[in-house]
């Protein structure tokens, strides 16, 4: 049986459904909805909500590059509920908006409780019930990500829910990848490692896990000579890969 | 005269002439225009011209990032060159135009032969008579920053020009800025680093240069908790850092 599934090519679905032995999500843009703070960004700034919410996002991940890339020994690193704050600030800065405290505070207390993404409750219902078990790795701090699970109810569906905050690096460093293959003790080419981020799902192939890009905008692909080893349009598109 | 300037404090305009003795710097957006690719890209793409160079010069600089991240060893590295044309890919992709061979070919060579910023040659034949040694030092590849340097003339004025490429990492990465140190054989503090990217600026500060931000369009700071040690409107406010 062994010998068969390695001996299977490396695009055969009975190889693929064989080695692959637990899931890692991301969770910001993947399990929970970044971009519904943008409807109270619309409340508070009529005409910017999208511009305003796109932005922070934009900005918030190019700090955590920043951080991580100019402090190889994470002298730079701020937890991602400050950098998350940053970016706020820096994007209604440049966006003209006068962001007052108690607006902040609504928009980060709305980041704080994302909406999750609506299959996927059943997703990971589902894994649970096919014995596969799951985790999250994200550049979320330990506080922010234990809210945000608490509020979806994911918090007994996942097995692991992993931060980068030990590592004081942000994706996508291998030190983060290698925590969620530390996690489940597994080679990383038998993790599916899903995200709805491209280049999330780019630094996690290049790293060795096996790969679902959730392309729920129909984005292009990162021109960077690699591809996710899947890619999908849902959550559910996970599913295919276990065996029901 | 060399302990009133260390007894100088830190702001003293005397302690500032005093220790800075060479500049550096940075190329694309800083001496060359970037957005100066947005004419044709108009010609090319009507409508589409400021969103399309925005786009491209976004994912470009994300591109250097996410190679330099995810290889630490710099096996994911490629060169510049190749990054602006992923980016210029990716951007065309994403705004749904058709971006024909003959077009790219185009918009890569204007990319090629950017237009420096009209007070630049100025700025550093000013140096140049002041007996201040200047570089630059850069993402670029080396044949782009040769070409460019060439296209505007500034060879005779320019002691050195430095690109990534041998340390197959891209900045904000330390090993990046060390370069600027060699080739000058000076302490990062006694060298003012110019940039008119707020990121690069940063990065530079946090590595130890004296810096100033040239900040052309009235950005907002990136609020990470630092600031460059000065910033300005254009290249002219280097030569107040120099006596004349």
């Amino acid at each position: 049986m062994k010998e068969a599934a390695l001996n299977a090519g490396p695009h055969s679905e009975y190889s693929a459904v064989m080695k692959l032995r637990a899931v890692l999500f991301d969770a910001y843009g993947t399990l929970f909805d970044v971009h519904s703070v943008a409807l109270l960004a619309e409340q508070l700034f009529p005409g910017y909500g999208e511009r305003l919410s796109l932005l922070w996002r934009d900005k918030q991940i190019e700090y955590t590059r920043l951080v991580s890339m100019s402090g190889l020994g994470g002298e730079h690193y701020r937890p991602f509920w400050e950098l998350t704050r940053a970016g706020l600030r820096f994007a209604a800065a440049r966006l003209g908006l006068t962001l007052e405290a108690p607006a902040e505070d609504r928009l980060m207390n709305q980041y704080r409780h994302l909406s999750a993404f609506p299959e996927n409750r059943d997703v990971l219902a589902e894994l649970q019930r096919r014995g596969v078990p799951a985790g999250i790795l994200s550049n979320g701090d330990p506080e922010m990500l234990a809210v945000a699970v608490k509020s979806a109810g994911f918090g007994e569906l996942l097995q692991h829910v992993i931060s980068v905050h030990p590592v004081r690096r942000y994706k996508t460093d291998p030190a983060v990848y290698a925590l969620g293959t530390a996690a489940f003790a597994l080679p990383a080419r038998e993790i599916l490692f899903v995200s709805s981020n491209c280049w999330d799902a780019i630094g996690a192939t290049w790293f060795g896990y096996t790969t679902l890009w959730v392309n729920r905008t129909g984005a292009p692909l990162d021109p960077l000579g690699i591809e996710p080893s899947h890619s999908g349009r849902s959550l559910r598109d996970v599913l295919a890969h276990f065996p029901a």
